[in-house]
């Protein structure tokens, strides 16, 4: 394989990206935000300029089942029954994200294809861009919704039986208002994108997403792109502590069982553990509770119940159980030291996935043909890549996000910086995309 | 001063509770639970039948403008110009709260009135039952709202001003629906209970009160009495703690600012010193966190804002002093570990008070001539007798709380000690309203 540049255009790239952050616009006081849930109005005026932009790029668009766009660009001379090569990102946001969290992997994946174009390149392999629904879990499930189910991973019909419930919302990245119980089937058929069959991510050679960093190691290293080792796994935890609620006025400190109390021991337990294990892991290992809810909950009573989340999070699965383990016994110590029952459920536990070299090689390769660092980082959070890296080799490069501001609506990263990222996307796209050999 | 026995009607008293407990009764699987909050229909309900048996005793009823009932016996042969004994408690309760909290002093101060009618005896003073509007502080200020007026320490015009707002309710004992920005004074108009004038505490000669424990501590001791001697300060205090708010997977350890892990210190570290204060005070010093409300509350970001609040008790208003210091101190702390800031007011303080000695004398002197065991005790809440005690002397008498259930449909107190607390409070009210010589 050989790593060639390609006339790719920033400008270009920008309109796209641009015009894409007018669906679903907030009004805000800094930066600019959208919110674009699945199967929203925004997300169907997002989805048709996308096609449009797919069609006057002579893309063949296909819809699926589940709402996942691809356009496929066969050119001429290219052999057309080859597996192809995907590229791609997502559309959708969190409630007042950002406007470059997916969509710039998504327009990044079909500038790719442009300057192929411009250049007079024919791929050996078809090309497709792609992109997947609810990326971000804010409505329908817990997130790589559309990815989950072309990597195999979620059967179709179980996939659009998902209502959009509170409960699922709760556990995931944004909250919206309170459930009104519609089916992705009925959402994707309001906005005229459940479309048939499934796109089938295992049927692809290889696979290439573009997707802002999210943290600020990119900007510390000075780096202006990122190529992901691996991509964490993350386990999941909810939790109750029950005490028993009391006057806290009648009631003496010797005679209390304080859920509250208790919860506090095991939030800085949970962080002592993390803490520890970031540092054993090279600062890959992290544990948060990010949800805690106190019942009663008034200023007077000694807190009866408190339910809680967790977040743990480590690229070696063996962490991650470590740290779970570590919660568990935690609990135990309480109920034996305090007094207070709890449980602990693992409702959402998706492993680690390591990047494939074939990805890593070609885009480090295409950093250093077009003269542009590429540091080796792992991701912390979640991506599609991660649900298509289990059926096929993935690579995931990352762009700086400016001070690591992610999903709201500070979230920037430089147009720079979006050219550089995207050219090297290009060009290692290319090299995936020119042979035919495997 | 002798004491003596009176024919206290033990099946009288309990007619009059359990009528009143009808008014605004909760369906609940245990127990007998009440939602009456002041100036509301089954507020109204109380008060009226309230008044019906007051008149049914020849007592003399006024209310006055903030909505406090006093039915004033002056037999034939009473110094009607003698400064009056009062005898009393309140009518409301918090939400879905229990029969006996309030309307037991109401009713055993009626019931001593009639039991002295059934004996022909003739205090020297006139003796005044009285039922305080507003103690529960679950509508309309923080509580002890009729006695406060009372007591001189706040105004009627003030009092009648105060909203029924969702701000204040959440500071207090219970919690209703939203805040319908209704003001007192309309409340009690709309109820019929705006009367004329203030009901002026400094005036009485003496207030006894007789209270459920809402404690353990007579059952403990199996006294079927308890003698209040000091009813505890209460600060009440509400902070904030800001972290940074940040993706749980992309934020190493050692880059976070997490509002909820410097809160679970605070917590922590007041349950210690209330700890050491309790052991320090014979366990009469509490401290509880008993609200923690956490931003954004989602299971995959790091807390970027934690609001608290803390309720802090003894009978020493320096160890009150000190553990609200051990607060300032420890947000400071966290401030220069942590790297958060953090705010702290002190939006509510009451002083601790002693009960006086000629009432707490007149009660054990009650008990001793009625063979009825009464035991000293502090009281942990505070109660209508806690103002009045800042400007007259006043008595506070327990009767046990079965299993401390206190604010809840379990709450219940035997009806056997129930009479024979009504026995020592009429004996001790006899002997406070039999002398002119003061």
């Amino acid at each position: 394989m050989t790593a060639r540049r390609f006339p790719v255009d920033g400008e270009r790239l920008r309109r796209d990206i641009e015009r894409n952050a007018q669906f679903g616009a907030t009004a805000t006081d800094e930066g600019q935000g959208r919110t674009v849930l699945p199967g929203t109005e925004p997300n169907r005026r997002a989805r048709e300029n996308l096609v449009n932009r797919m069609v006057a790029a002579d893309l063949d668009v296909t819809v699926d089942a589940v709402g996942n766009v691809a356009g496929t660009w066969r050119p001429d001379g290219c052999e057309t029954d080859a597996a192809p090569v995907a590229v791609g990102s997502h559309l959708d946001s969190v409630p007042n994200g950002g406007i470059f969290d997916g969509p710039l992997g998504v327009y990044a994946g079909l500038e790719a294809v442009r300057a192929m174009q411009d250049a007079g390149v024919t791929p050996m392999r078809p090309i497709q861009v792609v992109a997947f629904t609810g990326e971000e879990g804010t409505r329908f499930a817990d997130g790589v919704l559309g990815s989950s189910v072309a990597a195999g991973l979620l059967a179709v019909e179980e996939a659009l039986a998902l209502t959009d419930d509170s409960e699922v919302r709760g556990t995931a990245d944004g909250r919206t208002g309170g459930g009104d119980e519609v089916t992705l089937r009925e959402a994707l058929d309001g906005i005229g994108f459940h479309g048939e069959g499934r796109l089938d991510a295992s049927e692809w050679h290889a696979w290439l997403e573009l997707h802002v960093e999210q943290g600020e190691r990119l900007e510390d290293l000075g780096a202006p792109a990122g190529v992901v080792t691996s991509i964490t796994g993350t386990a999941r935890l909810r939790g109750t502590i029950e005490g028993e609620a009391a006057h806290s006025g009648t009631t003496a400190m010797a005679g209390r069982t304080d859920a509250l109390a208790a919860a506090s021991e095991f939030v800085l337990a949970l962080e002592d553990a993390a803490r520890e294990a970031a540092a054993d892991t090279d600062g890959t290992a992290v544990g948060t509770v990010g949800e805690l809810d106190v019942d009663p909950g008034a200023v007077n009573v000694v807190p009866g119940e408190v339910a809680f989340s967790a977040d743990i999070r480590d690229v070696d699965g063996a962490v991650i159980d470590r740290l779970v383990d570590r919660a568990e016994s935690t609990l135990a110590d309480l109920e034996t030291e305090r007094g207070v029952e709890t449980s602990l459920d693992r409702p959402y536990d998706v492993p680690p996935v390591d990047m494939a070299a074939t990805c890593r090689t070609a885009l480090h390769d295409a950093g250093d043909a077009l003269d542009i660092e590429t540091a080796d980082l792992h991701s912390g959070a979640g991506h599609d890549s991660m649900q298509v890296g289990r059926v096929t080799d993935a690579g995931l490069l990352f762009a700086p996000s400016r001070d690591g501001h992610s999903h709201n609506p500070l979230e920037w990263t430089d147009w720079a910086d979006c050219a550089a990222a995207t050219a090297v996307l290009t060009t290692a796209l290319a090299s995936l995309a020119e042979s035919t050999t495997d």
